[in-house]
């Protein structure tokens, strides 16, 4: 009776003294999972308290999804009760982490004990308490482990001396040897399913570029394909570019397909949208026939990896009215009154080339199975990147379901969300298992917006599930900027993307032949843009910016500052129009310092000011700045320099930092 | 076969589209409740997205835990996908609340209608779609409105007008009628346990007395007893306490009784230590003999009562060595080598007169419900108000269990925290169910540290859970402050705590007679201190605080803003010694200034500047400020005035701000 209400509570949970909560990081309270790329360190944190002002130990557990026992790292206990810990994610595929704390009474006696000592305390009955501890942890010990243990806690209870008591009592191989075999009945375990999805490098750092395999050919007029795509492997391979993204490669509807420029009637010989996916020929596993077989496409997956390359396919889950989806699962589609099919539309705009998919239909898990044996087809055929159209407008339970399922099987594989979208819907996205994202570095063009928006990517926790992936143009975006800037602007972009970016892709030949007219005035598209038509491309043209381009991704391999996200720092400049920042390498010994002229039509300078303790700068001696961009070098006193650039000439400075470890009476030397 | 995987999906989660994140309020994403106090609101917050471009709609749904029916409230949307409710709780108890949301494709494509027809759009197979949702709909509801429902949609199929059938499509009565039968087939509902504990008023603004009993008696010399804080309460009523909280009251013990200033070695005829509970003639559900008998303290508790003053009583669960505990329950208590009971101590101090209670034993279950037996014996003799003496050395599950255990039966029952340590344990203990708390607020003297400190409690998530009780003093706590800055530092901290807290508390009459003594310099401890001994107080001392106290409690009485700790806001001042605050009423009837010179021994002056418009004020209209306290009033101009206090006068002014309503030709008359 008395036992009534007691025993309601977890019996297991009474006893345990240590709570442990503020876990981070932790995406919604452990609902999502966060994401590393392998090698990289998962630096965990928690608050961990207990009644009373006993000794805690703490320990960081981690494992793969898969294994059973969880590894150990210390947790070391920082200020205000905070501890830290952290572990290297050494294999992709799910991790999981959790904590583990408990009163460890054993070091609460060690640490009395010496203060009673220094109060000149009598101590006879504490050496009693203290043995007891070690006979306890002698039961829980090894053999070996248990006779030491034995002979401490004799000593403790024989006849000998005070100081050899207490010396046997604080002697550090005591207590490594305690902590091994700790009394851990009342042990707390924070297991809230924390879970970390490792995800390959290239996850991380990654150099895009996207183009339309149909204007490939060598010639004006012909129809491109994989092999003309292969053919310029070279070209794409010597900008420094490892992800080459392909448009969808599949047949193309005819029904209701757009002509030149989005024209509602197409003429005969109009190639059509390439995302109006299905026809006669087949839907979403099959390839257009004027690009080849899907042995081309294959074999250019093949000949692109030989050059570090991989192809990353367009995922657009949508037919065209032609797709034989309509025919073989009506059920798929939703119907209106007049037995026609519902297609795509955003009232008033009406998109009658494209059928979406009714996601809420009876057939739902036909319909998700189906969608994901379209990625293991492409998987099959070498596949290792998807970028995906559109993720916004289909259901985030599927996507969330979709990618945890084909990475279960295929941890390499990962996912870029094209969701531009509203904010909240591009991170929901993220959340759920996208790797990369697009975001809206394309309309960012001032410092405010720019150093604003990448610290909220960069520096907060949106960064523990959010990788953007920094486009300055795409088909369909090109921006006022870009119209107006001409071949400054476009410098200035890409230097941005790269520099600020651990990932940025272009849509070329658009971007490298600085292609600026748009659709009409104030439109975004492109005029004659490619998602409607073949177009051919001088990429030999002498204003090319295919140089400057194999340049600053030569920069981004040789330097790894670059090649990370958590690093990026904003610093003052007093012009407006003048950008500053660095990515520093977490040992300090590659340091990068960006500058940008945001102006595309004028010489502008200023002074910016550096934090040089942060930096691992002395104040007092000069340092050297190179210009990994134009091959200058700098050398410069203090916080306060000034920097002048000329858009005409060169928009940015990619300064490799370098600080002086000798004196000026040495030769000049710079690590 | 290719149902395999979706399978595994849970299948009611699959179509549910909307999803609901980052809802606030929620304490460690519902792990633990928030707190409110009858009557009050709880504003809900959520982010609320779909895939696609559809219409959302959202209801907040609460109810009393106990109740099987949710009750609803709109969900509003504000900006970037953020939804915001509101539901009040008018009840004692817990209570619910959760969010509901689903893809309304009704008003869709109501939505979509207009746009349609905006762009000369045919429209004809849109009103049978429209005609469709509502023929849905019709099956849903109750004859009348289907009925209804169904005519409407005969119109949209029929052969009227375009103009008819818009007029009928977007009809608002439609609107509302589609509204009441929503098609909730893929509701997401967002049920994470979010719970309020709803307190009593009193949990929220409260003014709290302390006093000894023992040093009640009205004769030097007579040990106090009930009877005699009986015929204290007209005092303590007039000074305007409403709970009067008594240290235990329980048998004392006299194995290693402390003497007269905490001296180890007790005079025979010394009193002890209350805390140290426990003796021949009982312990925890006993009273001490020299107080009187139980029924005399529930007639003080009742008497009490009549003047709106609630009995608080100490709960400290601890033993002497006397405690019948002791004998009863060995077990209950943890035992040294040397076959003693180990007693209190924090190395190298001992507390030999008081024996911890071991959480640890095996006979844990009992131990729990002997305690809460404890507070049922005394919530049976009439007590509501328990003040808990050092909870941080407690384990933490056993608070929760407790607390939320008791209040199951008494909701009406509170427990305030005296867990002066480490931020982190006393928020965790807010957190699992204490409805007031100690704090920090007696060492927090300068402007910046009280604006700091008071914003954390009453601006940030903090104030969900913790809510704070301000105490100038407390038998273990003369700060330095008051020690050295004679009776107008009394009058200063009771301002700040009275104004800036809507609960506070003093200890008496050490507090009104403003007893600045340490046991010796450097201590906070106080000489002669109650806790070890007998005191004697002149009440009647001219220069006690009592109507100054009156008169403070009395203006907190008049003016509900001072009743509510949520609405406390800081302004600049050019002085640091002043520090300018305000509380206003949600509806701006009842707004309260108040001006502190922070310095007891000099005048300070300064100006202080005003948000005129937050505040409600016309920066081109006077306005007038009504000092309570000493019933100046001034006439104020514009958002920066002066103020000057000098503290051997009056250190503080608590304004009450009237607003101009009429122009200066009218007769002066402030709202």
């Amino acid at each position: 009776m008395p036992r009534r209400q007691a025993e309601t509570w977890e019996t297991g949970k009474a006893r345990k003294r240590v709570v442990i909560e503020g876990v981070k990081p932790a995406v919604d309270g452990g609902r999502f999972p966060i994401k590393r790329t392998v090698g990289e360190k998962v630096t965990v944190e928690a608050d961990i308290v207990t009644d009373g002002h006993e000794v805690i130990a703490a320990q960081l557990l981690y494992r793969r999804e898969q294994d059973l026992d969880w590894q150990r790292a210390p947790l070391t206990p920082l200020v205000n009760d905070r501890w830290q810990g952290e572990f290297q994610v050494t294999d992709l595929g799910r991790w999981r982490y959790a904590i583990a704390a408990w009163v460890d009474r054993f070091r609460t006696w060690q640490r009395d004990l010496a203060k009673r000592v220094d109060a000149g305390q009598d101590v006879a009955i504490e050496m009693l308490v203290g043995a007891g501890f070690m006979e306890e942890a002698q039961a829980r010990a090894p053999k070996a482990a248990a006779k030491k243990l034995g002979d401490k806690a004799k000593i403790l209870r024989g006849e000998g001396s005070l100081e050899e008591k207490l010396a046997t009592a604080q002697d550090p191989a005591l207590t490594e040897l305690m902590s091994r075999y700790p009394d851990q009945r009342f042990i707390s375990i924070y297991d809230k399913n924390l879970t970390v999805v490792v995800d390959p490098v290239k996850a991380r750092y990654s150099t895009w570029y996207e183009m339309f395999p149909r204007s490939a050919a060598t010639e004006p007029g012909r129809h491109g394909t994989f092999k003309d795509v292969e053919a310029r492997l070279p070209y794409i391979a010597g900008m420094g570019f490892d992800v080459l993204y392909l448009p969808p490669v599949h047949p193309i509807g005819r029904t209701n397909r757009k002509g030149k420029n989005n024209n509602p009637v197409a003429e005969p010989d109009d190639v059509g949208s390439p995302w109006a996916i299905g026809a006669a020929e087949g839907g979403h596993k099959a390839v257009h026939p004027d690009l080849g077989t899907l042995e081309d496409f294959c074999r250019l997956v093949e000949k692109a990896r030989e050059k570090n390359i991989e192809v990353a396919l367009d995922l657009a889950y949508q037919g065209s009215p032609d797709h034989p989806y309509v025919k073989e699962h009506p059920g798929w589609f939703r119907w209106r009154p007049d037995n026609t099919v519902q297609y795509a539309e955003n009232p008033p705009k009406k998109y009658e080339d494209i059928y979406p998919f009714d996601f809420e239909t009876e057939d739902w898990q036909e319909l998700w199975e189906e969608f994901k044996s379209i990625v293991l087809f492409w998987i099959e055929q070498g596949v290792r990147i998807f970028r995906v159209d559109n993720p916004h407008t289909k259901p985030f339970h599927f996507w969330e379901w979709l990618i945890s399922d084909i990475k279960k099987d295929y941890p390499e594989v990962f996912f870029l969300a094209e969701a531009f979208t509203r904010p909240k819907v591009m991170y929901r996205l993220a959340k759920l298992g996208f790797s990369q994202s697009y975001n809206y570095f394309a309309w960012r063009h001032t410092k405010w917006d720019l150093a604003q928006y990448l610290t909220e990517l960069t520096r907060t926790e949106v960064r523990e599930y959010f990788r953007p992936n920094l486009w300055p143009n795409t088909p369909d975006i090109l921006t006022e900027y870009l119209q107006f800037g001409g071949r400054p602007a476009f410098m200035i972009r890409l230097v941005l993307a790269a520099t600020l970016g651990a990932s940025y892709g272009i849509y070329g030949p658009a971007f490298e032949l600085w292609e600026t007219r748009p659709r009409e005035p104030g439109s975004e598209e492109y005029l004659d843009s490619e998602k409607y038509e073949i177009r051919h491309w001088d990429l030999e043209r002498p204003d090319s910016l295919k140089d400057f381009i194999a340049r600053v991704n030569r920069i981004r391999r040789e330097n790894p500052a670059l090649q990370q996200d958590w690093n990026l720092h904003f610093y003052p400049v007093d012009n407006e129009q003048l950008i500053c920042y660095s990515k520093f390498s977490g040992d300090l010994a590659n340091n990068i310092l960006v500058v940008v002229n945001l102006d595309p039509h004028h010489t502008q300078g200023g002074w910016l000011e550096l934090p040089l303790g942060e930096l691992g700068l002395d104040s007092g001696q000069p340092y050297q700045v190179h210009d990994l961009l134009g091959e200058s070098r700098f050398l410069w006193h203090g916080p306060r320099n000034y920097v002048e650039l000329d858009p005409k000439v060169a928009p940015a400075y990619i300064f490799r930092v370098r600080r002086r470890v000798r004196t000026e009476r040495d030769f000049d030397y710079y690590l």
